[in-house]
């Protein structure tokens, strides 16, 4: 266990750096991953971490003292800092008092014939990461965003993911249309402001593999998007209600595909 | 047009109270109302206002002037305030500078054979927000809430609606067993931990009214709520993720309900 008690340490000011701007994560090729519920999952992922940081009081926590126990690295890893330190470099206002310097996964190539998600200009880390685990959950395992998305591996999103970042296959700044192109799938695009009903009999592509595309929270898909669609489908609301959240509009969509799946089988 | 510039003032003294406290807000039977989705709404409930606070460069932003201009209340219920006042009533980072003290709109009374949906001790007032506004998305009307879930007429809870407060049924602090006494309504209960997949056929209550319930984001639903269950039922989910956030479990829930309802037309 190394002891750091200064922010002008240069791990803290990296990391620091990391947490609050996603254009250096992305840069660097690293990230900020805070709390229990990514610890938990880096034990299966060792070879991502290049520091630990634990709040000073954090091994008090059984749950994180459990995790710490168990991570598979050399304890030259593990730094204990005071909490004036390491409320700098923690992206949240309450924290159990571990958070991880880690490497970004690089992500696999684009195959034919897979289920994907598309997220066109998604700018709320938030949404961004609960989309990635309603994909993930509803068995679709790879995900690619739009240049203007908010970034997948910002420590918010990452945060919002819950974990289910590493078990997912993550492509950032690519086009729609060479995604299509690559994978040769259906294009289903979920748009508030027409198109068919999901729940319509008819967009039966249930033994095809297809990418889904979310829109921006405030605009929708964009034109270029729309050109690309195989299919343009809308969830039906009552009238008193505009639009759902693109996370919410995404979880719909994504059950609705599960379930015509599982009822073809 | 008032203008306040002291913290001390009583009106902005009281604001700040309910700000901070939900059971301030429950107690005194009024609630804070941020931003212009809040405000544009509140254009068709006038009767609740009590006072309009603008910090002073609101009126620069031309949706809050446009909203200003139309609200049918008296001049002597707006305040301008400094940015410092402003930010002390105001429960979040990024406002446009508008908010609304107002009167919290009784419940209608429960009758039999509507649909519902219950909350049993939901505790991120985001979540409660975000579930009364995919409710009435999905048609369902009436929303209760158990004693122990966050009071939905919190800021925050407030917030998270969007506007749909206004618009829903709610009742708060209220057992299950009295609503599903008065409804007499079928009870489908969502349970991370096992039951009938959501997606089987044979949950088909399509004729039937419902009460929808949905738990605790870290426990799930009490055993006394799974006593009352006429069917407890399940999301399919990969098995890589353990559960689906609480509002996003109960949006696929109540639009599988919808679409069951559509089909069937």
């Amino acid at each position: 266990m190394n002891y750091v008690s200064s922010e002008s340490n240069e791990l803290i000011k990296k990391m620091k750096k990391l947490v609050h701007s996603s254009r250096t994560c992305r840069k660097e090729g690293q990230t900020v991953a805070e709390g229990i519920h990514l610890a938990k999952e880096l034990v299966n992922h060792p070879e991502l971490i290049r520091a630990v940081i634990l709040r000073k009081d954090a091994l008090e926590n059984h749950e994180v003292s459990e995790v710490v126990s168990v991570l598979p690295i050399d304890k030259k890893k593990f730094y204990e800092v005071p909490a004036s330190v390491y409320n700098v470099i923690c992206p949240v206002e309450q924290s159990v008092g571990i958070c991880c310097l880690i490497d970004i996964p690089k992500p696999a190539e684009i195959k034919p014939q897979e289920d994907w998600v598309f997220m066109d200009d998604v700018q709320d880390p938030g949404n961004v990461g609960t989309i990635i685990r309603s994909a993930l959950a509803s068995d679709v395992k790879n995900v690619a965003l739009s240049v203007n998305s908010a970034y997948p591996w910002a420590p918010k999103a990452l945060r919002a993911g819950m974990g289910i970042h590493f078990l997912v296959n993550i492509h950032t700044g690519i086009e729609l249309s060479e995604l299509k192109q690559k994978t040769e799938d259906i294009c289903l695009v979920a748009d508030a402001r027409g198109g068919e009903s999901l729940f319509n009999d008819d967009w039966g592509y249930s033994a095809d593999k297809t990418i889904w595309v979310f829109g921006n929270e405030g605009q929708g898909v964009s034109r270029e998007v729309l050109t690309l669609a195989d299919k343009v489908l809308l969830i039906p609301l009552n009238p008193a209600v505009e639009s759902l959240n693109v996370a919410m509009a995404a979880c719909v969509c994504l059950f609705e595909q599960k379930r015509r799946r599982l009822s073809k089988k």
